[in-house]
């Protein structure tokens, strides 16, 4: 069956959103187009305002409302409650949220914008790497003892992207014995079962024992 | 963890689409916001587009693109090969769709535009009904036999939607001999086993075997 | 790492039972050992009373507890508020239990003891299907109208038997125009919506639709 | 509908495996009815020979062929390559092997024989429990450095059976230096996104970086 030409459209831009596939794409597009215009019109203007409003911390890179200060910084990078000495390099911004929830966090992040794809040799150059680095190499030449933890998610583009930063910060890490690097901890989640874990997460949770 | 305004406004939009949590509305957001903004420009530009040139038939309600032709129409409406004195109901564009894929299917349709929530009572107000009763009269003058199939999903709000379809059609039947409404059947699907089917589904199974 | 070889031969069997696989015989097999002995014993006993005191009714195969009355006829059978001419044909007893859960049915059953495998080519013969034949053909003797609803499930194959049944009883049909055969009416099951409906099942709904 | 009085017995017995409700303990019993009473005699055959040859390893309680010797040991506890100055105790005695599955365990075992439940005040005395308070004291005789690793599951259960398990063996440990008590380590599972991880794992995972 064939849609009109602005319906597929719509689909196709839809589809390209983390998690969707066709179906779920032209149920957001109906669903847009049957109420009215006055959801379409919404959406519109929520998105225009968006694109104009909002702007990465010049220092994390998480959203922002733009502003006539400059540098932008965010509230947490403005905080001076927050050890500053401390970074947490995460793929994308939600997965700061899940740690904030933790409550057990009280360190600064990093927003790479992505993660590492073995099959896609450009990757690297879509990710704030640079600006991580240097972030680091600043930190060092006015404190002691400095920690960036890599924590990524533990899927197999987590870890590669995780190897890349290890790799890339290395240098730095010659040169000064303050520079910690670290990951989050592995093992048994919450409710898990030995019975039904897999086998690397057991060796994890052995090695890991304490 | 707060994020800025317009990041919350478009969150709380992405929430009201079918079938999507805050937490996946703001990795929409995220992802629209981090793109650079071509893929934000193109969302915003394929929505105006939408918005100006999507319009609905005007017999069926499905999706037709916009032209001067007046009344419109879609094209199935417009098919002659289609058997005119048949009309499916259904909730929502893409449920057509899916009967489509039947090829089993030769009749016309009728968007809805949703269903019938027991505890709304504005619901009906927002449905195709009046002009389905027209569509149904109109065909009753003229053709000695009409069939309506309510091809409403198999849900409570499905079923008092159906309930109520009847209802609003009851004075034609009664006036018509021909007009036939019938509902899809129901009975075992695809793969069931009795041993994990409910009552109710087996109950229909034993009731509409032949 | 190794079992003792009896332990390794309990999970063997344990295997064999439908739906277990090699973890969850094990789970069995060290709690029937763990215990004191006593679930033990009482299952040796369980099993062992069962294989002397159960036997299968004649008529219609479920089970029933062995006396000295011959022909053994179960409850069923017995009952004479039952419609006699009307028999469902279920693949294994737990299917009756759910057809009698619906209170809808009051004809008796044939409990084939299997289903018919397309890749063996012996299964016929492990199933009741003579005395299905020969029970069917005798009933015909006596009464005008019987129907055999083929009440296998909706899988491959649960629809080769049924198949493989009507291919039986077809010379019969063709002597006696008073025997129906049926099959359980396909179609959406309760809570379905037709976006997640497989293509055959609404091809049935539709088919079907009354 | 109600099934012969041994079939029930039987279908109550399975109905305690773990893991097993009515409708599956039915599924059992009636597969093991049809089979022409050679599977049933050969499970019963097999739960007699495990009953009277299957016996406990004297020092870790995993189960052994019963022999002539006496103590009786498993053939990990009498593997000289084994590091006899770790044990990790474990809920049953398949968790072992998913710990033997890794190779990254080369110690000795404890099997508990279950959990400690909260509800229930007699649990504590059906586990092996003072056994092992000797067999740490023994250990810590002779060996400057003895480890128990508390492997009990990620659950309720399995935390209220370490931290019990700690408070027995605190007496031990404030003799004993030597003595060092561990737990299986808790954070981040393999494959898991942060984005769908529970707090308390994403707080463990925080604490455990390294």
């Amino acid at each position: 069956m064939i849609y009109p030409k602005p319906v597929q459209n719509l689909i196709a831009l839809f589809t390209k959103l983390p998690g969707i596939g066709p179906r779920q794409a032209a149920r957001f597009s109906f669903f847009i187009l049957k109420e009215n215009n006055s959801f379409l019109q919404n959406l519109i203007s929520a998105l225009q305002e968006a694109g104009k409003k909002v702007s990465v911390c010049g220092q994390c890179f998480r959203t922002v409302e733009r502003s006539d200060d400059a540098p932008l910084l965010c509230v947490f990078c403005k905080d001076s409650r927050r050890e500053k000495t401390i970074i947490a390099v995460v793929e994308k911004e939600s997965d700061m949220q899940e740690l904030e929830k933790t409550s057990a966090y009280h360190g600064l992040y990093h927003v790479l914008g992505g993660v590492i794809s073995p099959l896609d040799p450009e990757s690297p150059k879509r990710l704030h790497l640079k600006t991580l680095h240097e972030r680091v190499r600043t930190l060092l030449g006015t404190n002691p003892e400095v920690e960036v933890i890599l924590a990524t998610n533990s899927t197999t583009e987590g870890d590669t992207t995780a190897l890349y930063l290890e790799r890339i910060l290395e240098p730095l890490k010659n040169q000064h014995q303050g520079l910690k690097i670290s990951r989050l901890g592995r093992g048994l989640s919450l409710g898990s079962e030995l019975e039904y874990a897999d086998e690397v997460t057991l060796k994890n949770a052995l090695t890991n024992r304490k």
